[in-house]
This record gives structure tokens, C-alpha cells and sequence, in this order.
């Protein structure tokens, strides 16, 4: 059986879950509570992070993008990394963005420090680094805002890794309450749309331990 | 002409550099000097970040990542991503690695502190990062002496770019004087044996304004 390690709120796992549940792939999850460190986890994959997939051939793949380009080349019946060069391209660059800049700006201080704290059980969150997360959502929402409001999808016409990657941090934010919808109807349209898709159910269906998110959380018209 | 936006110490445009360099693709650098935040530069690339690399087509192409998936899709005669499903996730997995993991510990430290604040003007280097980033990077350069010592390349059996995000980590480190060889052989070796190729030659020959990097820094034979 297809098996993917993985964590309720971990934006790469997320998006790793939406590609396979896009792709009509199959999989089990096994909960890996990453700050435990178990050995047998740092064996097959030696940063200790989720998402790691053991796919039905056997081979075993860690790390989020490695992941999601290997479906694609693996499963290429329903594409999502773009169809010419210049759009998987674009998808790929907006991959970045959401995976490596608004998980600096925005992901890393608001998640780290209200839901990873409370999960390993680290204390409270520091209210300096939730100012800055904050800050940073606004710009990134209206960026997000601007790609809604252009294209049909945030990579361009066809729905996208794009859509997913950013999906992905968005619903794990708006789990915690974290996410300021008014910011942009743009986006909220498209968060709305892509919610809305078979992929998206069992992720809103999750509940972490200690933590309730808010009422509009898992309602399709929030 | 193609051109690269590049900054000479940046790994992530090195490491864009050499692939460029392996698929023999003529390109042109310009030196773009990110902290000025230029508004055409922005245009092409709202991160305003190195590399972009703007083809022969016309593509403009923003962040290493895609700009390598997209040339080693362009241009697929000389490939540099592996053959087979499980090469390409391990060559993706530790492209990861070295651009995220090793960024994250050790580049963002030495590289940030010592030659970034230099180049912006951003005063003196923090001793606190400078340590984390030391110890860090006496971890890394095992684990790179571990797979250097059990593969032939870092990937594999095949010269990737596993070995190239490697190498563009360790080659602008290398130019601050910060990295100690003597903790592995089998590193250096593989360092060696990268350094020679022809590939690597333009990236020997930088220079930055006000840094010397040390004596070995371009010798093969160091």
C-alpha cells in the first residue's frame, strides 16, 4: 500500500495529499511526529521532515517537491506541473513562492509558533515573530489576489501544483484562524473554488489535539 | 542571447551557472545587485531574487529550481537531473538538501553574515550566526563525506545536480575561507574531482570587490 508520513498541518504534506488525491492515487497516512526523532524515521529520511512517500513499487521518496515531480512523471495521466515549457515554468516558480517565500514571511512565524509549539509542546507562541507573520499575509494576500484576478488558476489556465502549493499553507493557516479572508475577494474566490474539489474533503475533515479551528474552517460557502 | 542575472556569490546562481555550462549553453551575466531592489528587476522577478535567466526564446525564467527543471527539459541531450524514477527523486532529494537544509544551516550564516552585509553595506558579521553556522557546517561536510565515500557522484552512479547545488554551496563558502577540508577526504575528493572540470573554471576566476578568497580557493590541486 502506498503510505505517506506526514503531519495534520504541515503545508508539504498538504499539498503532497492533494496531488495524490487529484491523481486518483490511493495512500494511507502514518501520523510521524517529527520533533520525536525516531530513528527509524531519520533513516529514510535524514532531515527528520514529513512529507516522506513509500510509493507500491517501493521506492521510497522524501521531500516535498521531489515528491510532486516524481508523481507527475510517475502518474502522467492527469498532468499538474503545467503542459509547455513556459507554464511549467511559471507553476514551478509559484511552487517557490508559496513553498520557500511565504513560508519565510508568513508559514514559519504564524504556524511555527501557534500550532508546532503547541504539538512538541514547546511553549508559548512569541508575539514578535506573529507581528512580522501577520504583516507579511497581508502583501502575500494581495499578491495571491493579483494572480486570482489575472488568471483562471494562480499558474494560468489549467489548475496546478501552483494552486495546491498554495492551498496548502492557506488551509493549514486558516486552521489556526490565522487567515484575514476580507483581504482579498479575489482570493477568496479562488480558495473558495479550489475548497470545493473531492481532493480538499479529507483535508478539512482533520483535527489536531488542543486546537479548534474556526467555524468557517471547513464550510465551502465561508 | 541568453543571459543570467546573477550575483558572483550567490550558490543558487552557481549552481545555474555550471549547469548552463555542462549543457554547453552560451550565456551572458549581468550582475544584479538585489538589495537595490531595481523596479524592472522586479518585474520579472516579484521576489527579487537571483537567478533569472532569460533564454534564447524569449522564456524568462525565475528561481534556480525551475530554471534548472526547465533546461534540463529544453535541452535534455546532456541530462542532469538522472535517468531512472528512483535517480531523479534521490538527485531532487538532495538538491533539497543542499539548497534548503544546508542554505538554512549553514550558507544563510557564514555567506549572509560575512559577504552579503559586505557587499549591501550592512556592517559588521554577527559572531552568534557565525558559530551556528560553523558547527553546522562540520555536520554537513561528514554527511557529504558519507554519500561522496558510498557513491561515485553525490546522486549516484551519474554527475548530477545533486553535485552541482553541492558545489555551488561549498565553492562560494569556500571563497570567505570558511570551509575546513580536513574533516573529510573523501569531500575533498569529491571536490577535487567537480572543481576540475571545465565547467567550473569560469566560477574559479570571480572576484568580489574588497574580499580575497584564500590561496587553495582556485587551485585544483589544493
Amino acid at each position: 500500500m502506498r503510505l505517506l508520513y506526514h503531519l495534520p498541518h504541515s503545508p508539504f504534506a498538504r499539498k503532497v495529499r492533494l496531488v495524490l488525491a487529484e491523481k486518483r492515487l490511493p495512500f494511507e497516512l502514518r501520523l510521524e511526529k517529527t520533533w520525536e526523532r525516531r530513528p527509524e524515521f531519520l533513516e529514510i529520511n535524514p532531515t527528520g521532515q514529513v512529507p516522506v512517500l513509500t510509493d507500491e513499487n517501493g521506492l521510497i521518496i522524501a521531500e516535498s517537491t521531489a515528491i510532486c515531480e516524481y508523481l507527475d512523471e510517475a502518474y502522467p495521466d492527469i498532468p499538474l506541473i503545467g503542459r509547455t515549457l513556459a507554464e511549467r515554468a511559471e507553476v514551478r516558480r509559484l511552487v517557490a513562492w508559496f513553498d520557500l517565500k511565504f513560508n519565510h514571511d508568513v508559514t514559519r512565524h504564524l504556524l511555527g509558533e501557534k500550532i508546532m509549539k503547541r504539538m512538541a509542546g514547546r511553549g508559548q507562541p512569541d508575539t514578535g515573530a506573529l507581528r512580522v507573520g501577520y504583516a507579511n499575509l497581508k502583501n502575500h494576500m494581495e499578491y495571491l489576489g493579483y494572480l486570482a484576478e489575472a488568471r483562471k488558476w494562480l499558474g494560468g489556465t489549467n489548475l496546478s501544483l501552483a494552486d495546491f502549493a498554495a492551498a496548502s499553507h492557506l488551509s493549514a493557516l486558516d486552521f489556526a484562524g490565522e487567515v484575514d479572508w476580507s483581504v482579498s475577494a479575489a482570493a477568496k474566490d479562488w480558495y473558495a473554488r479550489i475548497k470545493s474539489r473531492p481532493s480538499f474533503r479529507p483535508i478539512l475533515a482533520d483535527r489536531m489535539p488542543g486546537i479548534t479551528p474556526p467555524a468557517h474552517y471547513a464550510d465551502l460557502d465561508f
